[in-house]
């Protein structure tokens, strides 16, 4: 029986994350508090522990994973690199489809791999709790573990839409001991001020992050934590592709395609960026390698949007970052793939699309259920429809090479299970489900509104 | 750093079944039919096809696993074999406890390891569609899922309360291509009859299954399949003890104690046999092995019930099985681990534990919730309700050995991820869950319908 599952033994975890910073052309571009002036580090310190800041601006290649890391990764890491044979066949490609399955981790998706050394570098600066928001409750569960992980309490500003309708997340943050607020709530002056407007406010994300940021400014033994984005997130992620690199090598192949979910960009930077360092050092077989993120049509940043400073929430709170953006306040239609559901993208793959070393495309919603239950039947695991966007372009890609016969090797970052999802995958089956295209006026008309600076 | 996980490559997939008949004292008490005769094989074949007889009817020690099903397990098997260090730590216990997790399996339990080889089966002896009934949907997803990886069309029963309350089982089975209809139905004749009195009948499994046994035994080219309780399904499911003791080999160590829940029976009997196998071997290492059932005291069927022959259903539609029961009309109370509330026993693990091979405890629902809990906050899994009775076990063991200061090593069945029961976990977090201490009174007047027999 050829092996389909590639693992790795726990020992085989890396010892170092892989900073992109390194082997990117230009150095980023700092990001801008409201004076148009770079934000002043200790600015941040505020919120968050000195070890993240200076992940956070570091242009080393490597960066080592602090031991404490490693073991609680151990829980559920090296992930499985699997090829999809029965996928393959279902669609008669000559293309051999891989996917790097994160979904056995305690939360069911890759965010676990960046809460996890949040928590630790906050509990080793001494901080005694932390803050973060979250919408369905990925984020939030992922730290609310990762927290517990190193006895760190966890309170979780919970959109209180999400909060009313999405109980089972909650309960999962819960279960990790984490107390969870729905936002805007009477703790905060933010929430406190949305309130006095108007007391059913079924919030938004950006309330949500203003509550979680308040506190932690305002709390000396408080953090803040975020799921996504920042370059330390990304760092964090390339675990992923780390682990994938070792796999393949096993088997002594290598990918000419990869491709990630991309909504903040932690899921696709993770899985392409310790790819990409194989291209900055000029190896041989990563000449042809494309990486590609993908992204909803109807969210469509590094597709349509604009290379420009904004902000990173819809309110104007965060400083200013270099990305590609719709405009902060351009509210994307209500998809399924919450994750995907943001205004801008992580700086640093902003930076590489524009430079060019990376692609992306979009892909309409019906078509990514469509791709995931084709998945779900062939391979078994239901995916999560974040995750239903990579399966979809690599179902694309198996198809181009069906019709040209070439065998080529794709990958793509399976972030999670659906377990959470099937009310999703209800309404896709029930027909309730649109597509959304690209919303063009409404992206043209919050374009207006992009911050003067730079 | 040590390995805290055991992982065996997929060509390791046992290549034969362990049946425990064959190391058995005294052959299996045959089922019997209406008239205190033994059932004559043939007329089983209306609804099983002949493969799945042989197994369910053999005393053969080893049995093949064909090809096919191999190839199909290794999309999620061998499972990993899981040392919670954590766990002893957070008790302070010179125990080691492992668990073995089968909860990375497309349907996130253990139930595929049946239904893949049921499936099979029927495919091979040319069957067109395949029925079962489910209650909260843990095997209607199993054998879903199955089906589809075998082109076989499945048609599932699902008790009206549960189709209507538990809405996420049901997408997973349509996302994997099964029909699912609330049942009573107005497919069948018993559903009809069920409707004619009561339109808004809520259903039962007792209903359920006389459904899905009806249309099996009305078409020929329809069978019927059941997650549980009867012997190939425990054959089976031997998949799980065998993987572990090649695991244990790996590392040079043996169990002490094993644990597994308990309700029909698959999940204790399937880690628990392969090593009962060492025991009449005469194997020195497995001298002292203790193999413990673990039930809810709110359903003891083992540690309170009668051993006797009863109805396998609750409406007496069944043939009638020698085992350990409660009576076939008890009702259990509505605990949240539903796989547990049977009134009866597999007929394997009932004449093992009457001739003393293995133990049986039953531990109160709020300790289970309080173990699960436990565990979720050391090892990172939020465990299913069923499994946390297991862990509950477990955790006493452990408890047992920090007061003794034995060093032993505890195994447990840790059967399925817990994501599609945040539900109740929330409610034992309300306070909102009973114990449902033993329902003597109960139990007592349903024993007394026991059919007279044998």
């Amino acid at each position: 029986m050829e092996a389909t599952r590639i693992d790795l033994e726990q020992n085989d975890i890396p010892t170092h994350w892989y900073n992109v910073v390194a082997d990117m052309k230009n150095p980023p571009a700092p990001p801008l508090g409201p004076d148009g002036q770079p934000v002043a580090p200790e600015r941040m310190l505020a919120i968050f522990p000195g070890a993240i800041l200076e992940q956070e601006m570091s242009a080393e290649r490597w960066i080592p994973i602090p031991q404490e890391v490693r073991e609680i990764y151990r829980l559920w890491r090296p992930s499985p690199l699997v090829r999809a044979v029965r996928l393959e066949q279902a669609l008669g490609t000559p293309a051999k489809i891989f996917y790097k399955f994160e979904g056995c981790s305690p939360a069911g998706s890759h965010k676990p791999n960046s809460a996890v050394p949040q928590a630790f570098y906050n509990k080793q600066a001494g901080i005694k709790r932390l803050t973060t928001e979250t919408g369905a409750g990925q984020w939030g569960s992922s730290i609310a573990f990762a927290g517990q992980m190193f006895g760190l309490p966890v309170r979780v500003y919970m959109v209180n839409v999400s909060y009313q309708q999405k109980p089972f997340r909650r309960s999962m943050m819960q279960t990790w001991g984490a107390e969870v607020y729905a936002s805007p709530s009477q703790l905060t002056q933010t929430g406190r001020d949305a309130l006095a407007k108007d007391p059913n406010n079924p919030g938004s994300l950006g309330l949500a992050i203003s509550e979680a940021v308040e506190e932690a400014a305002g709390r000396p033994d408080t953090n803040y934590t975020l799921g996504s984005v920042l370059n330390h997130v990304l760092l964090h992620q390339t675990i992923i592709g780390l682990e994938a690199k070792k796999q393949f090598d096993k088997i002594g192949l290598y990918p000419d395609v990869i491709l990630g979910p991309c909504g903040g960009g932690s899921s696709f930077g993770g899985i392409a960026f310790p790819f990409l360092a194989d291209q900055a050092a000029g190896e041989k077989r990563a000449e042809k390698l494309r990486c590609v993120a993908v992204e909803p049509t109807s969210c469509p940043t590094l597709t349509q949007g604009a290379y420009a400073y904004d902000y990173g929430d819809a309110s104007g709170f965060t400083p200013l970052m270099k990305m590609y953006t719709l405009g902060h306040d351009f509210m994307p239609p209500g998809i399924h793939a919450g994750g995907l559901r943001y205004h801008g993208d992580s700086p640093l793959v902003s930076q590489l699309f524009h430079e060019g070393r990376v692609e992306a495309v979009a892909v309409p919603q019906l078509a990514t259920f469509e791709a995931g239950t084709l998945f779900a039947k062939a391979e078994g695991v239901i995916p999560a429809p974040e995750s239903c966007h990579a399966i979809r372009a690599a179902i694309d890609e198996a198809l181009k090479c069906k019709a040209t016969g070439e065998p080529k090797v794709i990958l793509f970052n399976l972030t999670g299970h659906g377990h959470f999802d099937m009310a999703a995958y209800d309404r896709y089956f029930a027909g309730e489900l649109d597509d959304y295209a690209y919303p063009r006026e409404a992206v043209e008309a919050s374009l207006q509104h992009l911050p003067q600076v730079g």
